[in-house]
Formats: structure tokens, C-alpha cells, sequence
């Protein structure tokens, strides 16, 4: 059997790696257009930032490791040019020598990733202007910022020699993963950094609440933030300068300039093999990563997967299922019964020091795909026991189905232990877990690591309260309509009061009912939920019509989370 | 109704709450023996190493809080001394006023904790001897260690003074928890600190093996480790020291004796109300923690469990089951139809930086049972990416059946973002999970967080890899009795050689096979297993026997450990 495998990272690589394992005497070709097989492409805006300092870290395998451990003839600058799906022959040209040859296979699998949004905007080929997606991309950017800018400042006074101007200020477009991260790169690199981005928020994935803090935590550490306008263009600007014109108007003077918009799927060669592809652009497989045509499997990024959660057709590009499903086609290709489970895009991000975490599906999509049968909850724990010096509150939205109370996907944000209790949500989704299980779960506990009640027990207890019709939830800003008990302490008025609120501290309440209305609903606040549950508890059992205001205090206004050090630098 | 709640802290105080908020007309007694309700015992070692400084960060709340909040009368220094089932009354004495008082109850829920165990060893009442289980235990601690020595060392020779000799050398028995956490945070106030420990490893409830690392671990702290060595007794020594004398024969000088050495069920109180007492010698509850007596409730460390894989009872003195427990009784009472789920024994602990966590079952446990349908892996992968800075080695052990691949038990230890490998493991044990699920998991990936294959997917494959029989496995020290192969490169045989094992380095192997025996058994041995295993699977389909030996040389020996920095200083 002669295989095939067009593209030498993520899922290309593990699943050669895989198919010799299973079958030794397979004949296994594996071609990379780049120059490099199985690099890092998730560390190079890292390595951009001088965090991971040498380029060969990032080249987690070569051609000689792949034929000494695998027998893999792996070809590096090997370009896929033409695929006969009939004739089962592929094309490669040699991108440095124009050499082609042609090979035929039995099983070909495609791997050719995805490829970064460019859109064709005026200027946009000016030199500068750079996208991060593989080993020399990373190589050019450095190169460039490294080099000062080519416009003289003229003679230095002092020296009398010319001065050349260096390079301060970066623009990065796209407010994604890899804008994200190679904001923070070039603020680490001591760049002055402006950040693009054509919706109203950052990271897109998750919803704008919690995103908004991500904002709030990267103007904090400077970055000039430009939400809800696109790029318009590029223009050659003054002292050797790229003008970036956006939608708005607005002019922001840069010396390196970061597209980060996005990928899409690679679907050139598929296309070339009349393979079938999907509403949202991507290769079609089926769960053994089959494309419509039998002999062909692709995987990674160019691929669309099903979303876990929604059963939706999906775009993820990931560098964990792009693995997974290489070893998955490897195992089919072997003849065995391997399938892909779908996505559940769990997925996080170091910004500054915070951490942004989540995995299943947004509100945002739920609400686009007009799935109502969902509750939400915000709840702000202690990332360890509160006693033990350094804990951090963790901002968590957890979602689940209202009917059953099946996990449907969850958000944190915090500085400590914040992507643990994502991946510990991540696995109970996996499973098909509710939010009893989250109450129930059992997880590592001592005053460093946890609390007693975990982040994740809480989230548990909380949605199990309102499913349990313990706890009627009510959310800002629809809460605001309604009349509103606060119950926290007067001191903690003088920080921050709610308008039209009335005041009645918790304590004064079981004695105080009569100062309350039995014909209104009354929405409940405190400091993050847990006195206003109680304070609702109180009020339902003396036949009062309450709810509890979700994430109190916390879930109203940003800068709450700021104070509450939530995002403190 | 009317509930009376013996013991206010974990599951007493959980109870508490969680009833009141059910059901606000209850007549709610809490009463504690102690002056505290609702204090952080899992912090008393970190506030006598002064981590936690004062002590009123241990104070979680207060009767005032008790009663503003949930309308709960909590009574401190009120001990139980009574029950008459029958009339259903509690007699209580105050044991500031010994005041006698009797309340009658509707229920009763009992959580009265563990007492230390103290054997009635020579000596044992010397001042200078102590446990660590309450606040005024660790006032005491804090007290005796901040006094200098009564021994009065003569006159200094510069200052014409009598000089005082300060405390300076620890002896702490017991090596579980209490006697780990205190040992690190004794040497942390600057003590000399020797751990004696009757059986032969530290951390009884993990296996030997990884034990052995933390014993390791704690020498190069400059811990001195008496294991397999119980205390016989304790003498007035020289200089105001206390002489721990071992069975051994040896004499530890101390001016501080920590007892650790384990806690058992507090059923005084069972025992008077005529409760079924389990074998383990916990109450007896079923899985609404209801006694024998059907008004009558217990929670918390008093009572036995069941474990979740083994359906075995057993004790469990952990303050997250114990706060479920608390909470399940309280919405017994309230009418409500909840269950414990019983326990899996998850659980971290903190020493001198590395973490040790685990979840489920040991291998000793299954080996107790006699139960034999279980198989092992050693792995040992990266805490995140390895091409970013600061990644460190994980030693991780996972124990699953072998007939159907369902996940008993794991082990974990390392410097870095250990527990949250065991959390993710301990919520798909508890969801009845197999290593096929820890195969597919998403967990969050990001350079600094995690790798595309997380070590939790690692493991999955792995023992994937076993049970569908493409990598057949041996352990040390059984492989040593075959013929052995080792597949790493030259170099490496520099630092640690097996002896008699054949050397083929592993890109050599296809070529080399001929130097193989087809008549036996090769047990193939690399770094870390991953190398052994491909050269297993190139073994196998040429025609020869093999197996993979778990984890290689980092499973073989300790040191390895430390030298791969998996617990480097």
C-alpha cells in the first residue's frame, strides 16, 4: 500500500507517525510545501517575542527523524500541484529546483492546513505588513523588527552621524488568537501596539461580556484598542511609516503591521480533486475523515468537523483535533473502525498573565442558531481558599440546557488555575455530563490549588439551584426594570449603589420583610450572587415573588472585576 | 422541625446553611466543642509555617454570621454529651460554664470529625508534643515553637547574659498529609525537621514507586526520613530537648513533636445513640447519610463511605465530600430525594514546590483486593509545550481494567500544573470514563498551558495502544528477567546503562533485525517508553515477540526522576 499525506504538520505529521506504527510495511510519502516538517506554528508569535528564543525550538521534527523513527519519506519545499482522482496520481513541484514529479497512491490524505485571511485592500502588499502562520513568516517579521526603519532621522547633533529611526510601533489587525498573542509579543518586545478589530469585541469566540474585560486588561497594559472598525487600507506614510486607514476614518501610524483576520481552510487541492465541500468553506469528511471520495482523507484545519455541542458543520482550527484526526485516519487507512467525536473548541489564551479559557458553545451561537432552551449563570470564586495567600477570582459563565441541565459550554477568565476548570468542564461536556455532575465532582483540593466547594462545584450548585426552581435567575440589564433589593452591607454601597435599588442589609432582612412589596417581583442584588440567593430563598419561603440577580454586583460593570482584581495587573 | 447540628465545621456548617435556605421555619442548632465554627483546618499547617499569618484568616465565619445570615443559632465550646434516641434529646455542656443543657430534635445530624490518633505511647504527654487538627492546637504549636527553649544554655560569654536556646529541630510523625504539610512548613520557619514514618514510604494512600520521588524530593530539602520506623516513645533528653526514640532504637532530639500520624472517627457520640458502626469503624450511613437511626444524620470524616470504584467503605477525611455530605443531609431533612455518590479519594498536596495529586484507586488498594484485571502506565510528558520555556516533566501513573479499558485510578507528581491532569481524570473516572475518553479529550491547548496531545490524551493513547493490543507491556522489575533491547542513542547510554540489554539505537533497528532473536521475548527499553513502543510495533510485524517496558529508564530509577527535573530543586 502506498500513502500519500499532503501536508507535514499537525495532522499530517501524527498521522504518519501513526500509520507506520500500525503498518510497517505501508509505503508512506509525506510532502510539506514549507521547508520545515512538524514545527510549532501555535509558539511563533512567541517566538516573535523573544519568549522562545531560538527559531530550531520550534522545529519539533525533520526529514531525518521521520525516515530514521517512521521510514517516512518526508519532502520538505514539495509543493502538491494537480491530483488525478481517476488515475490516483498527484503532482508535486519542487519549489526551489521547479522540479516535478508525479507519484500515485492508494490512500492520499490531505493536510494542507489553512491559509490567512488576506483581504485585497489598497496597499496591502506594501513592505511591512506581515502575516504569522509559519516558520518564515515569523522569520520575516523578526527580520524586519529587527532591522531599524529605513527612513534617516538625519545627522545626530551630538555624533554627527546619520541616526536612523527604530521601530516603536506596531499595528495588529484582528482581534483572534494570534492577534491576540502577538499583541502581547510585541508589547513584550517593547512595541507600542494598536489593535484592529472589526467587531465590537475581542475574541470573537467567546461572548462580549467577558471579552469586554479582556479589553478593559489590554488597554491597562497600554494597547490602544480600535473595536467595531475595519481596515479600510494601507498608505506609505511619513518618516518611513504605513498609514493604517480603517472604515472609521482614523489613521494609525505603524512600523510593522500584524494581519491576524483569521484563517481559511486550504481547499485548493480539493478542489482540484472535485472533492465535495462544505457550506463554510471546508473540506467535507465524514467521522473517519473520508471525503467524498473514498481513496482521499483529509484533516486539520482545511477540514469541517461537527461542533459536539450544536451538531453544526464547523471551522476549528486547532492543533488538538487536527492530531487526533490524523491518527484517526491513519487507523482507518490501517483498516480499522476509528471515529472523530467532533469539536467541542476548547481553547485558551496567556494574555499579560491572565488567562482566557473555554470550550463548548457561546451564547452568541446559541442565540444565532435560535436554540432557546439554555440558562446562564456568572459566578466569581477564589481560584484557591481564600485563607491561603494569592487567590485570584476566577469570572466564569457556565451554559446549560434549562430542560436537563446538560453542560453546553463554559468561559473563565482570571491570573490563577483559570484553564483547569475549563479543561475539567471540557471533560464532563466530553461526556456528556450536567451540571449535577459538576456539583457532585470530586477534584483535587488543599489551600494552594482549590476550595473545598471547587469553582466548578459552585458552578454546579448554582445552576442546580435554578433548575431545581430554588434560585429564579434574573440577568442585567432586563434586572434594572424591575424592582431591586440590594442586600450588601452599607459599607459596600459606598463603592459602587445601584439606582432605584432599595437597601436592606442581609442581616436586617429576615426582620425587615415588611418594608418590602408582595405584588412585584424583586430582583435581588449583592456583591457576586451568594447573599442575594439567600436573601431570595428568604423572600420565596415568606411568599414573596424574588429572583436572584446572576453574578450580583461582579456581572454589572466591568470595572467590578477590575477592582475586584480579577484583571489586576 | 427542629434540627440539631453537632459539630460547625465542614459538614456541620455546610448543613447548616444549606437548611436554612431550604426551609426557612426550621428551629437550626449548631453546636462545636471547640471556640470556632467554620474554620479552615486545612490551612493550620500554613499559618504555623506562617504562610498564612494571622489567625483570623482561618476564621471562614462566625456565630454572628450564622445567625445574621441564616438565622442559625451556633453555639461554640458546646459539647454534646448525651443522646437518648428514644426521647429524642441531646444533652449539652458548656465547656467554658460546664453548664448542662437538654434540647429535644426532629433530627439530628452528626459531625463530630476525626480526633488524632494519639497511641498511649511513654511519654506522650511531654510538654513539646503535639497535634494539629484545631485552631487552638495551632495557637499552641505557634506558642511552644515562639518561646526559645526553657533550657537556659549559661552565660554568653560577650554579654555577661544567660542565653536561651532557641528551637530549632523538629520531629514530625507521620507521613499523610498533616505530617507533609507540616514538615514543609516547619522547615519553612527555619527548622531542622526529621519525619518518622512506620511503614516504608511517605504518603501512604499513593503507590510505592512514586512515594519513593517524594522521599526524595524531601531529603534534598534537607528533611531527615526515618521510614519504615515507628515511634516507641518519648523522654525528657538533654538541654530541654524531647528524645523521639524509634522501635529501630534510634533517638531523634527535638524541641517540637508533631503527631501525625492519621485520625480516626470521632463516634463517642454514635456509640451512645446505639448507631451502627462500620467495620472501618466510621458510622454507618447509606447514601442519604441517614445512621441506623432514621433521624438521626451523619457527614463528614465520622462516617464511612462508599468508594466510588472499588464499593468498598472506607474513611475519607476530606473537606470536599464532607461539604457534599453536608448539603445531601440537609436536603434529606428538607425532604428532598439526594444521594451521595461516594468518594474517590481525590486529592493534592503541596511540597516545597512540586505538587503530588492522585484520584480512584492504588495499585496496592486493587492488590489488597485481590483484584487483578487492571494494567499500568508510566508516562512521563511535559507539563506544556517543551518548546516553550519552563516545562517540566509530569510522572504520571493511570490504572485502568484491562477487560474494558474503564478508568480506576492515577497518580500524578511534578513541578507544574499537575492537579489539574488528575482533576480532568478525576471527572471522567467519575463519569464513568475509559482511557478511550482520556484518548479524545479536548482540553485547552496553548503553548504556555498545555501540548496538541495534553498528557491526560497521552496517557489515553497509551494505554489505548495496549489494550488494542499494539503495544503488549512489561514493567520493571519483571523485564529484567528477559532479553533486553535498548533503542535509545549512544549518548544517552552515557548516563545510565541497563546492564545486559542489547544496544540497537532506534533508527538503526529496520536495518538490524537480523541481530534479533525470533525464539524470545525482547523487551524493548527507551528514554521514556515512546521510542520502545515504536520499536516494539517494527518488532511485531517482523515476526518477533515484544513488548514495551512501561515509562523506561524514567520508571526504572528514581534518580532519573530528578535528573529529567521532574522534582528539581
Amino acid at each position: 500500500m502506498k500513502v500519500i499525506i499532503v501536508g507535514g504538520v499537525a495532522g499530517g505529521a501524527s498521522c504518519a507517525a501513526r500509520l507506520r506504527r500500525l503498518d510497517e510495511k505501508a509505503e508512506i510519502i509525506m510532502v510539506e510545501r514549507g521547508p520545515y516538517v512538524s514545527y510549532a506554528n501555535c509558539g511563533l508569535p512567541y517566538h516573535i517575542g523573544g519568549v522562545i528564543e531560538k527559531e530550531s525550538s520550534l522545529l519539533v521534527a525533520n526529514v531525518k527523524l521521520f525516515k530514521d523513527q517512521f521510514n517516512v519519506d518526508a519532502r520538505v519545499n514539495c509543493e502538491a500541484t494537480a491530483i488525478s482522482p481517476n488515475k490516483k496520481t498527484i503532482t508535486f513541484r519542487n519549489t526551489v529546483t521547479g522540479e516535478e514529479t508525479i507519484e500515485t497512491y492508494d490512500k492520499l490524505v490531505l493536510s494542507p492546513g489553512a491559509v490567512s485571511v488576506r483581504p485585497p485592500l489598497p496597499g496591502i502588499d506594501l513592505p511591512g505588513i506581515f502575516h504569522v502562520r509559519t516558520v518564515p513568516d515569523a522569520h520575516a517579521v523578526n527580520e524586519w523588527l529587527t532591522k531599524g526603519s529605513e527612513f534617516l532621522t538625519g545627522m545626530d547633533k551630538y555624533s554627527g552621524f546619520q541616526t536612523i529611526r527604530p521601530k516603536t510601533r506596531a499595528v495588529v489587525i484582528g482581534g483572534g488568537f494570534i492577534g491576540l498573542e502577538m499583541v502581547e509579543n510585541l508589547v513584550h518586545r517593547g512595541f507600542e501596539v494598536t489593535l484592529v478589530e472589526m467587531i465590537d469585541q475581542v475574541l470573537p469566540m467567546i461572548d462580549k461580556e467577558h471579552a469586554d474585560v479582556v479589553a478593559g486588561y489590554l488597554r491597562k497594559h497600554g494597547v490602544k484598542l480600535a473595536l467595531a472598525d475595519g481596515v479600510a487600507g494601507f498608505k506609505q506614510g511619513a518618516k518611513g511609516a504605513i498609514d493604517v486607514e480603517t472604515k472609521s476614518g482614523k489613521i494609525f501610524p505603524a512600523d510593522v503591521v500584524i494581519l491576524a483576520l483569521g484563517v481559511r481552510p486550504d481547499t485548493t487541492l480539493a478542489k482540484m480533486a472535485g472533492l465535495e465541500i462544505g457550506q463554510r468553506g471546508g473540506i467535507r469528511v465524514n467521522n473517519q475523515m473520508i471525503t467524498s471520495n473514498p481513496d482521499i482523507f483529509a484533516v486539520g484545519d482545511a477540514v469541517e468537523v461537527k461542533d459536539f455541542v450544536t451538531g453544526e458543520w464547523s471551522l476549528v482550527a486547532l492543533a488538538g483535533p487536527a492530531n487526533r484526526q490524523g491518527r484517526i485516519a491513519a487507523d482507518v487507512i490501517a483498516g480499522r473502525n476509528s471515529t472523530f467525536r467532533g469539536t467541542q473548541g476548547t481553547s485558551v489564551i496567556g494574555v499579560f498573565g491572565a488567562t482566557v479559557a473555554w470550550t463548548g458553545v457561546s451564547e452568541k451561537t446559541l442565540n444565532r442558531l435560535g436554540l432557546t432552551d439554555y440558562e446562564k449563570i456568572y459566578i466569581y470564586p477564589n481560584s484557591h481558599a481564600g485563607y491561603y495567600p494569592g487567590a485570584k477570582p476566577i469570572a466564569m459563565k457556565v451554559i446549560f440546557r434549562k430542560s436537563d441541565g446538560k453542560l453546553l459550554g463554559a468561559q473563565a477568565l482570571g491570573l490563577d488555575l483559570v484553564e483547569k476548570r475549563i479543561d475539567v468542564i471540557a471533560a464532563m461536556l466530553q461526556m456528556g455530563g450536567t451540571i449535577y455532575d459538576l456539583e457532585e465532582a470530586e477534584l483535587c483540593y488543599a489551600p494552594p490549588y482549590g476550595s473545598a466547594k471547587d469553582p466548578v462545584n459552585f458552578a454546579g450548585m448554582v445552576a442546580a439551584d435554578i433548575l431545581r426552581n430554588d434560585m429564579p435567575l434574573t440577568h442585567w440589564p432586563e434586572a434594572k426594570k424591575g424592582f431591586m433589593l440590594d442586600v450588601r452591607e452599607t459599607f459596600e454601597l459606598a463603592v459602587e449603589q445601584v439606582e432605584n435599588a432599595v437597601h436592606i442589609p442581609m442581616g436586617e432582612l429576615r426582620a425587615r420583610l415588611g418594608e418590602l412589596p408582595k405584588d412585584k417581583e424583586i430582583n435581588v442584588i449583592c456583591r457576586s450572587g451568594q447573599r442575594a440567593y439567600i436573601a431570595t430563598r428568604i423572600l420565596l419561603q415568606n411568599g414573596f415573588s424574588a429572583k436572584t440577580i446572576s453574578g450580583g454586583m461582579l456581572s454589572l460593570a466591568h470595572n467590578y472585576l477590575f477592582n475586584q482584581g480579577i484583571v489586576q495587573v
